[in-house]
């Protein structure tokens, strides 16, 4: 194909190629009809393929499921789910005639406040690369290819399109790359997006270390970057960084300048061809797929089936005191059900991700088509659409909440606080959903809360008036069933939290430091994003990352590593055998963290590095095995620009959550890399004089008088660099001298 | 003067003036005899003169006494003590024929670690400023020079020979430097001492910005720059940059680039002529002062008692349970002394500001002569030297103290864990003096802790357990006898906390930014240091800064505003009545805090902008009067460079501590400067929308079929900067429109 492409580059005028590097509309790329390249539609979004106003696409054929938001999918830590989720919207698209969908997003989670946070997966990059990675494998195996975005640090919405994220290099490296790493290396998206902002001073759309150096020269990648939509800043530079297709189209002004540039040879017309040829590409790769035919068709009875199963592994149960939950239809002969979201509930954010919505489960109607007619079920809204004070409403929902024998309360952030475009003040739920919270509590001390949110709400007011609690997210169409399962123990939870939820705000790591002021925000918490703080800071979450209940319960045990030391080259093979040790089948997430005790450069106490989920019966036994790789106790190292393994003992830590590690062993990992430093002249006294050679030239240019030094010296002129002995010796110590002694021990 | 300087410069060849740019020696500047150029010398430091091995001072003068070291004397919030101290140092300088003296170090506390902070005041810049300038105020007032240190950001001992300080200019300017400019234009020190560290990748000894634009340009300072000794990297971009007197010397090397450079052009003589002229006026003016007779000579005995009445301020009662303090020496029979620090106590920390001791009161025999024989006094030293287990010791201890009515027990930070050269590794008393407490405090309830260490200590572990405390800091030669004082009543104390004592290490903002890497450390916590950092983020500190308990107790009432409404040009004056409701005399400091309630860029919840100490009879009522100006309500705004004073409401916090504020104001500030922000191409389509003339313009070329656009648009749009419409109206609105927009409201 390549030939092909680069002889259509060739026939191409310099008007036809600038033409190509915008669309010719909202979502689909210029057509040249002359020479026969046709256009190719793009879709949003990350759960459910959108159909824009004025999109191209087979609008006879449409079937678009919503499926549970990225937040939600997240904490199903299930590859193959995420997977199958793909599929099915690759399948959606391949009928719709879309050729590439606008997903996944796997912005790191900096922030509990960042609207867009339901869109993501995780505050973790390998928890997030590992879903990403997923998601792509299944829409791309239906010959429909993904835009993996938003490329980079775009982890807040406030000012996205000005602000510059200053993040240093290892942060940018092992937090907000790594995620990107993992996808674009192991599953080749089609298409990366660049972001809104700037990173540390530079647009993402025309940033050329971000664009070229790390994405195609690091990382191989050899597919298309498209903007965002309306992220391009300048043209040329982006360009020149490696951004080929701008979106939307027509930008013809913008088009207009390329010729211009190419014209006067500010710009390499070999550059612009780059782009073209890289656009050409993806055009014919999208139709060629596109050609052939869609086996079986849409089921879209079956999408939703898998929506419903998405969303059942997603809910998350954070607190069940007393086991109130599972719901036994067998002895409750009352039920309430308060709030007005569960008749009318949450399913999406705002933003571009939003879904069509042809087919809703609510909570209200599958808890009653569970209970049928065995339990009496009634309903109180509980609070208006618009969260204003509504007393007679709250007092109706009192009233039906007190005689039954059991409340099932819905609650969650109403609709536009969390979106695309602005994020949200703070973690509250709305006032009037608090207060009948702590009313309803204490008239029923049969209250379940099922959270309605795409991101973290505050819960430490009334958590502990409340014997059970379940996270309930963004769910999509089929959430609504998946609740009732739930509650029923239809279905048992097995949902982890892929974010931390903290007690209060002021607890989250960019608290100090976000939104940011003056265009700028400076990621100031470094590495320690997510569980990393709160693990270094010794900060007590209110839900930990990797946190979710079962109605049954496990047992961790035989953690076995196949070596006790190995060198980087060499696998290791961790066992452990986990047990189902209550009455029900259960699903458990085996989560596994690396820590290094005594590395050179700072590192967060642990690390995700693997976890899998087993199913096991009452009983039932399983040896979960991981295989860890070298390069996953690498850190970056920016001194050396590169990803390092230290010689050192590091932690192997499996548990049910980051905060229950249930065994832990270490191990000797040797690097087989030689990374001797070099001495110079900015090493400390101490450094030179571990060199023995240096040691007897030192003694050698040491002033006389000076006593016994240079090992006699004081500790505080140990830790004087090399460099400081010509003015500290006041001149005695030359830097002739100095030169000649680091030139004596590197030879 | 300046006219014979210049006289002296046309006559001084380019050797000789290279030659007066390093010292002579370790302690003195090169003389040009030729020229009648005499040597002056200088000396150590922040809390004595320290007459250094080879120094030229008249060492048949010594008298030096060894006052509390800068943490100590700061927690006495006492701006006439710290300046009365300033006068005695200087006077011994004049005695010694030392015209330097190199302090004070106001350098702020960012981390409760720094190996130097026993000899800095506080992570306050406001505080640090104002006991700076009463220090510098005293020495110069003597006819000795001060040498404000060290300049800047020199807030770690590790790495502090190469590592970048990496600091954004808010927190530059409104912490790191603050304390410095209040210092310079307040009190004009004749000389200025730069650091070791960089300052965001480049030397302070040769930092342009900070030695010329900031200080120079903007501060007015007229007085020289001395490197710290070592201090220097390149030395002509030093010279270029500001940095005159290199030490120590002689810099033979660096003397001759200078002259190399001057000879090849590849520095102006002028820039050489420069430094000269400034380090002659400083020569000329330190010995035409030291000419002066000094009246009155030095009174050792009136030195020392000054020492130890500043010591008895600086000393914090940080706990006081029932009342156990002062002791009654009327009601005990028996009391033991416990803890070796007792007899042989730390006076100061390690490094370049040791003071030679020639008289120290020790607190085991300053409490035996308080209570002559009418209480036995007994003594265990609990703990050898070495703080290694010694378990004979310690039973010894333990049957003293079970004995005894009361337990006086001194603990502390052994000699060498805090000195200039390395930081500590944790905030831990030594394993052995813990376990002493703990064993203490289970065989005897009334156990009094003095605590003896120049910076924090944990004491959450065992605060419990132990009834009273008190912080007994680095004291000086005469500190036993102060602490004799507080523990018997003769003085009240009335020290206050210059830093908060966090419950952990982990608490402290540096925490996971400390101390850097890769020779860089980020100030990731920005403006958000100290108790600013615990306020925000809303930690409970184990002891808050501002904090220290009095044997009497003060009520603060009828806070008092001249006016509710002023514009920045007015003064306020603040007024509260504190009355002594006790039955003792005693003194209280009175915290008056600023909070700006809703500032356009980020701002701590308060910051101190003002303090007085009232001495106060029993019964007594004094009014405490303040007056704060406009740019006490100011902040410094990196994007117009400058400080600015926001149009807004303020609120005017009265207290006994950070976290212990009694009464509370509101009122409004109004900005006499028009900030009214030119319309960019940046701006939100909101901001233009709420500019009359634009809105219309908008409406104009907003493209039709839009509906009731720009107005109805959605809230995300309405983020959306003005010069996104181009791309995303899909070149409907061309740049062409928006800069016609911008010209014609600008217009």
């Amino acid at each position: 194909m390549n030939e092909e492409i680069s002889q259509i580059v060739d026939k191409l005028t310099l008007e036809e190629k600038a033409s190509l590097c915008s669309g010719d509309s909202w979502m689909s790329t210029e057509a040249i009809d002359r020479l026969d390249v046709p256009s190719i539609n793009v879709s949003d979004g990350p759960h459910g393929v959108r159909i824009a106003e004025k999109s191209k696409v087979k609008k006879e054929n449409k079937i678009t499921t919503c499926f549970p938001t990225a937040s939600a999918i997240a904490s199903s830590w299930n590859r193959n789910l995420v997977r199958e989720v793909g599929k099915a919207l690759g399948r959606e698209c391949r009928n719709l005639g879309v050729h590439v969908l606008l997903a996944p997003g796997i912005n790191i989670k900096r922030t509990p406040l960042c609207g867009r946070n339901f869109e993501y997966y995780s505050e973790d990059p390998y928890l997030s690369g590992e879903l990403g990675a997923a998601f792509v494998n299944g829409v791309q195996s239906q010959g429909v290819g993904t835009s993996l975005k938003h490329f980079a640090c775009n982890n807040q919405e406030t000012d996205r399109m000005l602000v510059s994220a200053e993040v240093e290099e290892r942060p940018l490296r092992e937090i907000y790359l790594a995620g990107f790493k993992r996808v674009v290396k192991g599953e080749r998206p089609w298409t990366v997006m660049c972001s809104y902002n700037k990173l540390n001073g530079t647009y993402t759309s025309e940033h050329p270390y971000l664009l070229t150096e790390v994405l195609r020269d690091e990382w191989d990648f050899e597919g298309l970057v498209v903007s965002d939509w309306g992220a391009v800043n300048d043209r040329l530079k982006g360009l020149e960084a490696g951004l080929d297709l701008e979106m939307p189209g027509p930008s013809e002004a913008n088009d207009r300048k390329i010729i211009e540039a190419v014209r006067s040879g500010r710009i390499e017309e070999s550059v612009l061809d780059r782009a073209v040829e890289r656009i050409l590409r993806l055009v014919f790769k999208a139709t060629n797929c596109a050609q052939e035919e869609l086996e079986g068709g849409v089921d879209a009875q079956a999408h939703h089936e898998l929506a419903k199963k998405v969303a059942s592994e997603s809910i998350v149960l954070l607190k069940n005191q007393n086991g109130l939950l599972p719901l036994d239809e067998n002895n409750l002969s009352s039920l309430a059900v308060v709030g007005r979201m569960a008749k009318e509930p949450s399913l999406e954010g705002g933003g571009s991700s939003e879904v069509e919505l042809s087919k809703v489960d609510t909570p209200l109607e599958e808890i009653k088509k569970t209970v049928d007619d065995k339990i009496q079920v009634s309903y109180a809204p509980g609070y208006p659409k618009s969260d204003r004070v509504d007393e007679e409403m709250a007092e109706e929902a009192l009233e039906t909440g007190k005689e039954a024998d059991v409340v099932v309360l819905f609650a969650g952030l109403p609709r536009g606080i969390e979106s695309e475009g602005y994020d949200r003040e703070n973690m509250k739920l709305p006032e009037i959903q608090l207060e009948l919270i702590q009313k309803i509590s204490e008239v029923q001390s049969n209250t379940v809360v099922v959270l309605n949110n795409g991101s973290p709400v505050s819960t430490n007011a009334w958590i502990g008036n409340v014997p059970a609690l379940l996270e309930g997210w963004l769910l999509g169409q089929a959430g609504g069933g998946a609740i009732a399962d739930i509650l029923f123990g239809k279905v048992n939870p097995s949902g982890k939290l892929a974010e931390t939820f903290p007690v209060s705000l002021e607890d989250n790591p960019s608290h100090i430091n976000f939104p940011g002021e003056n265009g700028k925000v400076l990621y100031g918490e470094g590495l320690f994003v997510g569980y990393r703080y709160y693990d270094e800071k010794n900060i007590e979450p209110q839900f930990p990352f990797g946190y979710g209940l079962s109605y049954t319960s496990f047992d961790y045990s035989e953690l076995n590593l196949d070596q006790k030391e190995m060198d980087d080259q060499e696998d290791l093979t961790v066992t452990v055998t986990v047990k189902n040790t209550g009455d029900l089948a259960g699903k458990e997430t085996v989560q596994l963290y690396v820590g290094h005790e005594d590395p050179k450069l700072t590192r967060p106490p642990k690390e995700l590095k693997s976890f899998k989920k087993v199913a096991l019966k009452p009983g039932e036994s399983k040896t979960v095995e991981f295989t860890l790789r070298g390069r996953d106790f690498s850190y970056y190292d920016p001194s050396r620009e590169e990803w390092v393994v230290e010689t050192g003992v590091y932690d192997i830590l499996v548990g049910s959550s980051s905060r229950d590690i249930r065994a832990k062993s270490t191990f000797r990992l040797k690097s087989t890399r030689d990374f001797e430093k070099t001495l110079t002249k900015d090493n400390s006294l101490k450094e030179w004089l571990e060199n023995e050679e240096a040691r007897k030239l030192l003694k050698q240019i040491f002033p006389e008088g000076e006593g016994d030094r240079p090992e006699g010296t004081s500790e505080w002129m140990k830790n004087l660099p090399l460099k400081k002995l010509t003015s500290l010796s006041q001149g005695k110590i030359t830097e002739e001298m100095i030169e000649e002694l680091i030139e004596s021990v590197q030879n």
